[in-house]
């Protein structure tokens, strides 16, 4: 029997949804690995819209749920609908809906919340003692939810001390590596969170997709 | 000298855009080749915009190049920067965003036309000699602007019937087979034209970069 996982995106685009990189790269591996996937996102407003060439914020409002479907090419369900005994494996991409979108973390840091939905989907899978993995940004939003995960998202120090005054444990990872927490069964890796080539992000995502078919 | 690919990019998405994955798998495929990449995109608005759950089309606008830059993490230029002069091969990814956005293919059959630019681009490097690349759909726009060209859309009658009306040549493909035109120097692969996997469709992608960097 092929492994199920459950990949929740949090819009298209690295600025204000899931880097699409990541989150396509993480399909890729799943399916190379000969395990399933489907997509799910939250049927929520997006906190806002941005231009990816200006950076700057765009006056209009766009749907998580609806801009996901773009990367799942139609085939996503809302994250309402997830049940943990469904799946056998829960995977987070980055980009920075990560963190404007799931969570509040890019503007409350160690004061963030955690879009309900998602907070449930998490501690669902660490109750069925099943695994999860988390991309980029992704892993601090882990350590909101459980408390003293150990993780790494690279090296960037601002974001290293967030996770620390949220009682996480940070290890300082380069390209490709992963960093285990046995205790939650929690794989992640830094992806774009360091400056990286495509191939590298496709590393990235393969050991941690590896990974947690072997937990 | 590492080669330059052009990638010529439609929106993001696969209804209203450029098809994510195939975009996303041409710059990995690229990269893990060892060449380099610029995205382009013509700084024009979308056909329409629609809701990927759905189907719909939204009550809203996007601009294409804004869009495209999504998939290429802000580093993208509009195609009238672009001189073949500055780059070795030219790579079109599908998603019906060719045959809206960059053509009216996908609404006027073989009466469509190409946007002036994407038009120029194709004309500029047969002139020069260069290889082309073209996935999914986009082989069919190929056909609009190279009289004769040779190319694969993998089987669909429809679409094969619209190719040979414009003067095109079809060679009905599997997964990741390639038809190469010696004569324009111009390399197709069915990709998601085929009911297909997403390691499937990185297949599609390697092998027509591989196949764009011998000639």
């Amino acid at each position: 029997m092929s492994k199920k996982f459950a990949v929740v995106l949090s819009g298209s685009g690295v600025y204000d949804g899931a880097e699409i990189h990541e989150a396509t790269l993480s399909l890729l591996a799943i399916d190379k690995q000969g395990a399933k996937y489907q997509c799910f996102a939250p049927d929520i407003e997006q906190h806002h819209v941005i231009n990816h060439i200006t950076g700057d914020e765009m006056s209009e409002t766009r749907n998580v749920l609806v801009e996901s479907a773009r990367i799942a090419r139609g085939n996503i369900k809302p994250l309402s609908d997830f049940k943990a005994v469904d799946y056998d494996i829960l995977l987070f991409p980055g980009g920075f809906g990560a963190a404007k979108n799931l969570s509040s973390l890019a503007f409350k840091g160690a004061d963030c919340s955690v879009d309900p939905e998602v907070e449930k989907a998490i501690i669902d899978m660490v109750e069925h003692k099943k695994p999860i993995g988390a991309l980029c940004i992704a892993p601090a939003v882990m350590t909101c939810v459980l408390k003293g995960a150990m993780v790494t998202i690279g090296s960037d120090d601002s974001t290293i001390g967030t996770i620390k005054a949220m009682g996480g444990t940070h290890q300082i990872k380069a390209h490709g590596e992963i960093t285990i927490d046995e205790k939650y069964k929690l794989v992640t890796t830094p992806c774009y969170m360091l400056d990286s080539t495509i191939s590298q992000i496709a590393e990235g995502a393969e050991n941690v997709v590896e990974t947690l078919l072997e937990l």
